[in-house]
């Protein structure tokens, strides 16, 4: 297995990018190769304060160009043809490699697939399913930013995706299928989740549990939650800005507080690291694009070489479970359905 | 200033709804008037245990119905014409009082407000606009649920008058207006968020910054942020399940820690407990309803003594501070530009 890893992508590419790519190396060993997509020079540079990486199944497939995260997608995969994300994305298509992984623009990572790996039949759009850390494992939000405006039967889509990634790559049994709405009735919310909520409840190889409220998703009563682009991503920057509000204010509540509380942070440190890690979104790194004709995972911008490392793990889940032929099988038989 | 309190609507009615106005009426003592609404032998009921209550400025208006959170609001509104929220909501259309307050169904107090006082003239959809609390003070969110669907000129009107509310109620110098959305160029979002964006960059009386992403609103990035009550609403009751958890982890982890770390939280605990003050909901109380002809305060369902006090304190600056004329007047200009 190998996967195009887009060495460019990220607030902190390619330095931590690489650190990743190395690290999964190290545990994996020869389970899968990663090949370096992009500035050859620079990315070898970052090499060299690895000790024996040249024993590692590591390459480097070298790209000039690269898409900040100010330019247009659509504009700027047209015009870079040699871009990391573009050329990464080729790889997947050529059949090179296995999966893409990039940590750069998202709308970027999101057009060269849509783009390169084409759709899946039966899928209108690609839906990005982001795992969100909850006191009951994760909860994996659909969509969280691949598109807005979506019609019901996108969201249908996004449902049946998302249920099979949670099933596969999550191992949860019979995933609980949940539509984000502003309360529990069949009836409430704006005109798409109600419509959505009726072709939800036709479909059998889904188990749809009924709506989900914002409070149910930090609560882990589901596991999957189906919404809309724009509703996805407003609320996973929420949570993202949310939590290190949290964290800074603890540190400032314990920088200000005396001595009393100095010694009690300084207790307290394990546990409250423990838990940390057991909120970290660095933890669940990767958020597949679900419905592209390839795997294409997608990470934070902010991405340190901790989530590369599990994002490189994640993309190895959904190919080593062929998550990609589950959804061409299940969308043919939803796609039915839902006309 | 008299204030129609629903005493029969929240989780905890009548209990902690007449307890927080006995201790707001303790506070204030002859600035305002409470008018307790509902069920007067409950009502008493729950006074018996409050010492010297008929010194007070308290008394109560009876009304023998109460609409449950399960009801359909329009209907319910419609049917039971004796019910708490109704009859508290028509005291302020007759003049007997200035402003009505309710923890019950959101809906039925949004349903009652725009029927008995109609909206503002200029004003197409009111707007509950709910403040949260950060790091900077509160950021004023709305619209949190009042409607879905909205067009850009609901979205430019609560703009307007979130603006006003923010500068006169919550005491912000121009305040910083952003509209909710996934990117911060304008050209991101969807075709409502881009749409909104063209008219909030037209109007000259509000400090309109541009976009704000979901991470704005916790670091307290801006003022006041503006998004569909859909959306609102999905983060609001984000907001509140993910500050749950925080919580209930923090505390978990703590029990499971062993020794040194119950030393650690002992130590901390008047450190946590400020910051937690800091952060609670229930210290911002009430969200008005903006857009209606009279002061409507609506507070979240699980609203405590504390809650209801806070949120009596939002009725009485709303009603000091002319909030109502101010929309008036910035509507009639707003409603020009918007058309």
């Amino acid at each position: 297995m190998k996967i195009a890893l887009d060495a460019m992508g990220g607030d902190f590419a390619p330095r931590e990018i690489v650190l990743g790519a190395v690290r999964a190396a190290r545990k994996t060993k020869s389970e899968l190769a990663i090949v370096l997509v992009g500035d050859e020079k620079k990315i070898r540079e970052e090499l060299k304060s690895e000790k024996g990486w040249e024993n590692l199944p590591i390459s480097i497939h070298h790209a000039g160009e690269v898409i900040s995260m100010n330019e247009h997608p659509a504009e700027a995969i047209r015009q870079k043809k040699d871009a990391s994300v573009v050329v990464a994305t080729r790889l997947v298509k050529d059949g090179e490699c296995d999966a893409v992984l990039s940590a750069g623009s998202t709308g970027a990572a999101v057009t060269a697939a849509q783009l390169i790996l084409k759709r899946i039949k039966g899928v209108s759009r690609p839906a990005i399913a982001t795992p969100m850390p909850t006191p009951m494992g994760v909860t994996l939000l659909l969509d969280s930013g691949a598109n807005v405006d979506s019609k019901p039967e996108h969201l249908l889509q996004s449902a049946l995706m998302g249920s099979i990634y949670a099933e596969h790559v999550l191992g949860k049994n019979n995933p609980r299928v949940g539509l984000l709405n502003i309360g529990e009735e069949e009836t409430k919310g704006n005109e798409q989740a109600k419509e959505t909520y009726q072709l939800l409840k036709q479909i059998s190889t889904i188990n749809f549990v009924g709506n989900a409220e914002g409070r149910d998703i930090p609560k882990g009563n589901f596991d999957v939650v189906v919404c809309d682009g724009f509703v996805g991503n407003v609320v996973l920057k929420f949570a993202e800005g949310m939590a290190v509000t949290f964290f800074e204010l603890i540190r400032e509540a314990i920088m200000n507080g005396g001595v009393f509380a100095k010694m009690g942070a300084l207790l307290l440190r394990p546990t409250l690291r423990k838990l940390g890690k057991r909120l970290d979104v660095d933890e669940y790194g990767g958020a597949p694009l679900l419905g592209v004709n390839g795997c294409c995972i997608i990470s934070h911008g902010s991405s340190n070489a901790k989530s590369i490392e599990n994002a490189i793990k994640a993309a190895g889940d959904y190919v080593h479970r062929d998550v990609l032929a589950h959804i061409q099988n299940a969308l043919v038989k939803g796609g039915d359905v839902a006309e």
